[in-house]
């Protein structure tokens, strides 16, 4: 149940910022061998956390922690790894704004600074996490052999953008001094949005919410929360990384998004789901046309944005961790 | 620029509720003939009123008021029908639920006993207003020759409710105590919400809000409000008769919406637009199949739901025009 913290001291970020005491809260899984030749990078998305793919990573599965020396990494803002919620103040400057590549950056002297991994074998990521994958597999090209993005795009689209304005106008509604409050009634009004965009229209329409073990859509909509709540400043920091993410955002691309995406040699499958409304499968029809390796391949479900997470459909997860399974049996060729 | 007001007295409603002083605000355009048989039926939808379908209304286009005598009915909750805003609370009571049928029926009424008209040769609607539509025809088969659904279902979806409870939150969201500064706050989350899912994720992709004149996304989102808003109360109102529409929630097909599908006799063109969010074209596609005169007719469009709609693409307005103008080719035969 624990996890394992690396302090970077104090780093420049992309974009002139200082995050002073930076720390990457992390969990691995296995060990690494020998030849530094199994390490699997697998980050964290908008909410969630290094306990949430440990359900995923199990001997006889694809993560298999007897094969492989997996290592979970939390994106900053999420609450472990730096975040507004666990730094202090300096200067009275705010919590500065972290980008995909700051969490790039900072994720790969983990590995090479302390956990001795120059290479990965794979880069799977989710959602935001997804969208992390697309930049290693850009930035650091030689550096990856295979990546798998489920549910996640290159470069947050226009539309993706307007639903996470959304997001932060519920999160920024609360008028309140009561941190407590705050949080829980931010977190209530941003979770029904993501609730009416996170499943489809057809997973409504087939009452989905009964297979999650509500009675009625009243129900399901106005839930309990859970004991242990985010921050809303938490949230808003990661909604400002996903807003404004883009792999091609950087000095090396310079805006210039299909050479980024040409970039990204390793062996790539971008795994959209069909009926996700954050990110539409055709996004990344369009993303993958310019990647040298990659192959688009959706995933038939009607669980939205929510498909392959646990307590939906097996035949996603299977579907996922089928591709998890083909990418790592290939050779260990760079 | 002006519009009529049909008093109703205190009328029950179908939920066994009264609204006292019932109210229907309307404009006709053109005049009915001698054998009153060319009444067309225009019910607004929500947010809209009776000007804002005036410039489809013109000699030469299909709603020619030379040859035709258009009824735009405003429905209740909008601020010119009976609405919160404009109906004092009797004895503590706040302003009752309005269901479809019940705008329909006080419609009727208007229709019958103060404009002459016992048939319509067609009743047109977009959203709410299709909505009303679908209820006219199957609540009164026998009076209504020809309909023309636009963005809009016979029911409202599970997904379309939970869209909808995201913009109820919106607009309770604002503590203040000063009326006017809530409307403004309330109108302007509420709308953030309403073009996150009004439009599509192609049209944003393809940078739409330029064409409606911003240069960027962000001036799109956080664009002024009009000068006259609405009163967030009719908001809610509306919301209400949307979030429980079902043209099958009545005594006479009990909750059976096949049956009150079914018994929709009027030549009907079903018309979804392609990438609508609200109601997706399967909605419609699942509902036309128990419609026994009915074709479904999918807009291709990247403008979501507000296609169709003035200063969007000329095409979209072209390809619903051209089906009012089928509908009303046809003989008045009924």
């Amino acid at each position: 149940m624990g996890f394992s913290i690396y302090e970077l001291g104090d780093v420049s970020l992309q974009h002139g910022e200082v995050l002073h005491q930076a720390r990457v809260a992390y969990k691995t899984h296995g060990a690494l061998n020998s030849a530094a030749s199994n390490a699997i990078l697998f980050p964290t998305w908008f909410t969630g956390s290094h306990s949430d793919v440990e359900w995923i990573i199990a001997p006889g599965r694809p993560l298999d922690p007897s094969k492989y020396f997996i290592v979970v990494v939390n994106i900053f803002g999420n609450g472990y790894s730096s975040s507004p919620s666990n730094t202090k103040a300096r200067d009275g400057k705010p919590f500065p704004y972290l980008s995909l590549l700051d969490n790039v950056v900072l994720q790969r002297r983990l590995l090479r600074e302390h956990l001795g991994v120059k290479k990965l074998q794979l880069v799977v990521g989710r959602s935001m996490g997804a969208q992390i994958a697309f930049q290693w597999g850009s930035y650091f090209a030689d550096e990856v052999n295979a990546l798998l993005a489920l549910e996640g795009s290159a470069r947050t689209s226009p539309h993706n953008y307007a639903f996470l304005a959304t997001m932060k106008m519920a999160l920024q509604s609360v008028a309140t001094e009561d941190p407590a409050i705050a949080a829980r009634v931010g977190l209530k009004r941003m979770r029904i949005i993501a609730d009416s965009w996170g499943f489809s229209q057809a997973w409504y329409r087939e009452k989905g919410y009964q297979k999650l073990g509500f009675n009625s859509l009243e129900d399901f909509l106005e839930r309990s929360l859970p004991d242990k709540i985010g921050h809303p400043e938490d949230f808003l920091c990661q909604i400002a990384t996903w807003q404004r993410a883009d792999i091609s955002d950087n000095d090396r691309f310079k805006g210039d998004l299909t050479a980024a995406l040409g970039a990204i040699t390793a062996r790539a499958i971008v795994m959209p789901s069909e009926t996700d409304m954050y990110f539409p499968p055709e996004d990344n029809r369009i993303e993958i046309a310019s990647m040298p390796n990659a192959e688009l391949r959706v995933m038939p479900t009607v669980w939205g944005h929510r498909a392959g997470s646990p307590g939906t459909d097996p035949a996603d997860t299977a579907f996922f961790e089928d591709a998890i399974r083909e990418l790592l049996s290939g050779k260990w060729t760079r």
